[in-house]
């Protein structure tokens, strides 16, 4: 396997992975347990975040595979026709993000033989799919030197909902070792982080060889490692549903950023590649009228032609609904208009949304 | 005519009058140019507010008579079948309040004769309709020797909502001789008024021989009093759409208080009833909240019965709508779910809710 001339279209050898999971619980009730985030067109822009996802990736490779949810497995299929089905991966149940994705690594490893794979989280927006791409290219070649890369996020402000990366030495251009990951920092922090400029945010974006994170696996989650191995031997086989059955509740539950990222790169093995790709998680509404552009009344509009109006109140985001809205005196406010639920809250408060399907569940008693 | 005796059911010689205008626009969208705030169920309890209001004064006459607009006419008449089409007098076009009193007496007195006449507002909620019916007897005591009588509600805090009448020397038993009408003050002014023990509220009914209101109006209002006394003569008759067509536009644009309660007060001529009649006028969400009781869980909720909460936000008010419906993060939240328009504002700026359907309309162009 040789590195890519870096103005090829297509990169030889290399498999995009697509986690698609989450429900994106602060967007309810636009998002549902049977209808969540990455299956949403969330700007309105006629195509759903799992769609973007697989185009921008389609540049440059056409092999890609989506992890997701047995439920929501005919809906990823519907939503991508051009997948073949053996590129939909179904999960019985979830079990966190190390299992998803080393089970796609061990049956790309065990179809194709070892190749360079990147995964990308399936409900991220990202307004630059030009640098994703270009970055992507670089992690590959790096990656193909034997490290876990990852595509960090040139911080735009002092953000304390995501992780941060603390970058060390220049490796090969714009790449970094990593000196190691952190969690979510609180303001100040965070504030001192991007102030160094050593720091960038955590996308979960993760760039390696297949023999490479199953290799870290076998020493840091045996488990796993000889689960997805045995796995993937039956995958393209009538054993299947049998052998999931049997090893996949078996997996360790574990997020990839525990089981390989940070233990790797305390022993020096993972690089980042730092990219400013105007990348927004849209984890809540505030994040979403982020994204968006306002009208020219002021008013930020989801997925609605029906008429609204703010009286007194600035900054009003309207998702859904095809009925007039009016919000008198609320800044900020966030109404959520959809044929089965309705929700109210304001920019500020949008965090807290992810206790409001709990809290209808309660009122229902 | 003489004096009922004060136990009696019903009081002989008296016509209630129920002037039934005003849009209530600070309820929109419950109230509607073409769906008024007197026609609507506000309370959630079955019947409407002109309905509550007939039937409260049904016990003291079986002589009722609404005054609306000829657009509402046929609703009135549908939300009132007892009523006979003789006793509801349709306006062509809304000329303000005192033509419509004035008519009403006008054509009461061209078929009975000289009686009592009580104008009720169709659109207030009055928890204690029996204390009603007892300030209406004193009041109507009192009208019989001539005097234009009001019957004022007992402050129960420094309003500035409302206009207040100054009250002076007892006449009889409870009622009192008016000093003046005051137009609605300012926070401070309304608190000295409170705190003198001398105001209550005009809650805009008044208790009066149809001679003597007719009387004050040759001599204040002669082109109304002349209009009227034309009108009423045609009324019965075949020429009523015509003579009303040409006399009606004709007539002055005056609210009662301007054109009578004021100058005959300040000529010693009114008097006042004060009674505590738990009384609101419920003019916008947060007062048709205060009058509401809140569920256990905080949040009141009006003609709905689909689940609903309130997440880190305290004192909802949901009214209407078929869906759930969560509130994150808004204290004194007010969400208005119909079926053709959406509002969302606090119980803090309900009043500016006057201004929303304007909004919608310039956001439709």
């Amino acid at each position: 396997m040789s590195a890519p001339p870096p103005d090829a279209t297509r990169i030889e050898g290399f498999a995009a992975v697509i986690p698609a999971g989450g429900v994106g619980s602060r967007l309810w009730p636009l998002s549902r347990a049977d209808r969540p985030k990455f299956l949403l067109d969330l700007l309105g822009q006629g195509t759903t975040l799992l769609q973007e996802t697989v185009s921008r990736l389609a540049a440059l490779t056409d092999q890609v595979m989506v992890v997701t949810g047995a439920a929501h497995a005919p809906a990823v299929a519907s939503q991508l026709p051009h997948l073949s089905a053996d590129d939909v991966i179904a999960e019985p149940s979830p079990r966190d993000s190390m299992a998803a994705i080393a089970l796609a690594a061990a049956v790309l490893e065990h179809r194709h033989g070892p190749l360079v794979m990147g995964s990308f989280a399936a409900d991220h927006v990202i307004g630059k799919p030009q640098a994703l791409r270009d970055a992507v290219r670089v992690a590959v070649r790096v990656a193909l030197t034997g490290k876990i890369v990852t595509i960090g996020i040139s911080p735009t402000y002092a953000s304390d909902a995501f992780g941060y990366i603390e970058t060390g030495d220049v490796l090969d251009g714009p790449a970094r070792h990593v000196v190691a990951f952190t969690e979510k920092p609180d303001a100040a922090t965070a504030q001192r982080m991007v102030d160094s400029g050593r720091y960038v945010w955590n996308a979960g974006m993760f760039v390696m060889r297949t023999d490479v994170l199953l290799g870290h696996l076998e020493r840091l989650q045996p488990t796993i490692a000889a689960g997805v191995r045995e796995l993937a031997a039956a995958w393209d086989s009538p054993s299947r549903e049998q052998t999931l059955a049997r090893v996949w509740p078996t997996l360790t539950r574990i997020a990839i950023d525990h089981a390989i990222a940070e233990p790797v790169a305390a022993a020096g093995g993972v690089a980042v590649v730092p990219a400013d790709l105007d990348w927004h998680d849209v984890g809540d509404f505030d994040s979403l009228a982020e994204v968006l552009v306002a009208r020219a009344d002021g008013i930020t509009v989801v997925n609605r032609d029906a008429p609204s109006a703010q009286v007194d109140a600035r900054g009003v985001v309207i998702v859904g609904g095809d009925r007039p809205v009016v919000v008198v005196g609320v800044d900020g406010a966030v109404v959520v208009d959809t044929p089965d639920a309705l929700l109210v809250t304001t920019r500020q408060k949008a965090q807290l949304v992810k206790n409001a399907a709990n809290a209808l569940d309660q009122a229902r008693m």
